[in-house]
């Protein structure tokens, strides 16, 4: 069961809820922007179904509503930002500002962050480069879900990576992807259905192969992209490794098992190497490399070369990344968003709590 | 049928081979170094197994060995490099140190490069960070052998992405792969073995699965890391479109379908867009985001809690990215490098063209 709720209801909502937190105007603004995006891109399992989510870390303390976020060091072209334990979802945004400047003075900019929370879905952060004329990198460390290659021990989080691409006449490649074979959301929605999931997603505690969709709940673990050995699982846990690395050791936030939960009744893990959760932004502006309009031609060209391509079924034409979440988005923004019930229910409650109407 | 040939000797004759065809003494101890170093890492493929390939281009006038490489374009953190159709084993490490310069000055530099070649293996232009306290990345586009998500025909090479991160005690994070499940080598492999690949490496040339290691040659393709839709191979896709963006689009040279090919024998494509191959170089100074030793503490850390991470099979520890690589190299200096017979019966036959004894 599920229900269509228009996008300024979950807006008015979910700004307030962040007001009744503490939350200024602007950060509850840019907080509930970056939140629904998600919910607006089709990415159900990143945006308002985590709001509670969100709030019980502040209730336990773990995020700070009032963070002062600064630059903790800085070149022309590099920075470390301190996010204070703020909402990943105000703190990206700052970041990723703070590399879109540095990218106007200096060709590119690159901002590793420390002391943050979860920062919703990674595409919407690089996608602050594409109106400045520039290609945008977004990712996270986020806290150990997955075995590397030959491990039963989660050692590394679904850590995402979005790379933002501007187009001319084209819509933008805007690619956003966990490093997993399948992200916890498809666990999620084969949960719901009762059914399994495809060998290759999960493993079970001891690590033999698994299409139990419950399985991370008996101790398992999800996969890293290629899936097994054979599939060059190496690669995915490579890529979830630089994400980590970038994110988390550079920047001075905990990285590996030790990247915190976000569930808040998860204790936090022991001997914690650094603060909090780590993200990583860059930016590019085009025209360090090549005139914007060249490229944006040679894109629009990438783009037509690639929908063309010759289809294994004539019914499915490649896709090119960000398009479906671009039709979404339209789709979502016209007719509402549809809420699954427990998702209602849990908002309801929410607001019940803090005296605001759904 | 292998033999064990001592790298000195390899060394010796690739330069000598290089001379002949016109490189001035630097750019051909660079070419042998920057080829070599794949036999000695163990990427049997990418080394001298390729020399006579890398000749025949010569020969076709596709590659000229007297370039004048030149920076088209810079702002203090980027360039674009014109590689004037030079061998991409001495256009990439050019590029590449142009990088690591702008991040001396700024932080961070970031060169894309059109009009190149092939440049042997990413690993070891990223390695050239290492010693300057860098994290350095490499990546290039390829000529079309891999199908995206839901296509038949071949769009995108194997482009390949490495990343080097330095370390303190431990031995370097050095991460270097194919953004397919298989590198064509490994196909190669199972040629040679008259065996078959394992499901999810390639398809037919009408989209189906298949296990012919000989595909390609029927006209099949590779399949982006994640093999199929249940295994996420649009992430590989995404990943390896990146790669050809940032090599191709962003320089100025070929990319997508139009990317020249190794092979001197097939013709150039049609209404190519750009100049020749693309690379794209990336070195990031450790202290514009911390101090160096703080972050080779952490990295230590990291690779001991990986290595030590539970394993599934007491007597298969994680493997670090790179571990192999550097163990192979030493083993390889002093014991030699296994050529096969088929190879050495090549390199026989190029030296009695040049006049240099193999």
């Amino acid at each position: 069961m599920e229900q269509l709720v228009k996008y300024e209801q979950l807006y008015t909502f979910t700004k307030n809820i962040f007001l009744k937190v503490g939350c200024t105007d602007t950060d509850a603004t840019t907080a509930t922007k970056t939140l629904l995006s998600a919910d607006l891109r089709g990415v159900d399992s990143h945006g308002i179904a985590r709001l509670s989510g969100y709030i019980r870390l502040w209730e336990a303390k773990r995020i700070n509503t009032t963070p002062l976020i600064k630059i903790i060091h800085e070149t022309p072209s590099t920075a470390v930002i301190d996010g204070d334990a703020g909402l990943g979802l105000v703190v990206a945004p700052y970041a990723m500002q703070i590399a879109i400047s540095k990218a106007k003075n200096v060709g590119t900019g690159w901002v590793s962050v420390q002391n943050s929370n979860h920062f919703g879905i990674a595409g919407i952060h690089a996608m602050m480069a594409l109106q400045n004329d520039m290609i945008g990198i977004a990712m996270t460390n986020a806290s150990a879900l997955v075995a590397p290659t030959f491990a039963k021990q989660k050692m590394l989080g679904t850590n995402p990576i979005a790379v933002a691409i501007p187009a001319g006449s084209e819509a933008a490649f805007v690619a956003d992807f966990a490093t997993t074979t399948a992200a916890n959301g498809k666990l999620e929605i084969q949960q719901r259905k009762n059914k399994p999931v495809p060998k290759g997603w999960v493993q079970t505690h001891d690590g033999t192969d698994s299409t139990n969709a419950n399985e991370l709940k008996d101790g398992g673990a999800l996969l890293p992209l290629g899936s097994n050995r054979e599939g060059s699982s190496h690669k995915g846990y490579m890529l979830g490794s630089i994400v980590d690395i970038f994110s988390g050791v550079l920047s001075g936030a905990n990285y590996g098992p030790w990247v915190p939960p976000f569930p808040a009744y998860i204790p936090m893990p022991l001997n914690m190497p650094g603060k909090g959760i780590g993200h990583f932004f860059g930016a590019m502006r085009i025209d360090a490399f090549r005139p914007a309009a060249d490229f944006k031609t040679d894109m629009d060209n990438w783009i037509q070369a690639f929908k063309n391509a010759e289809p294994i079924l004539p019914e499915q034409n490649v896709i090119i990344p960000g398009e479906p979440e671009t039709a979404m988005e339209a789709e979502r923004r016209e007719k509402g968003i549809p809420i699954i019930e427990s998702v209602i229910n849990d908002l309801v409650l929410l607001g019940k709590k803090f005296g605001v109407d759904f």
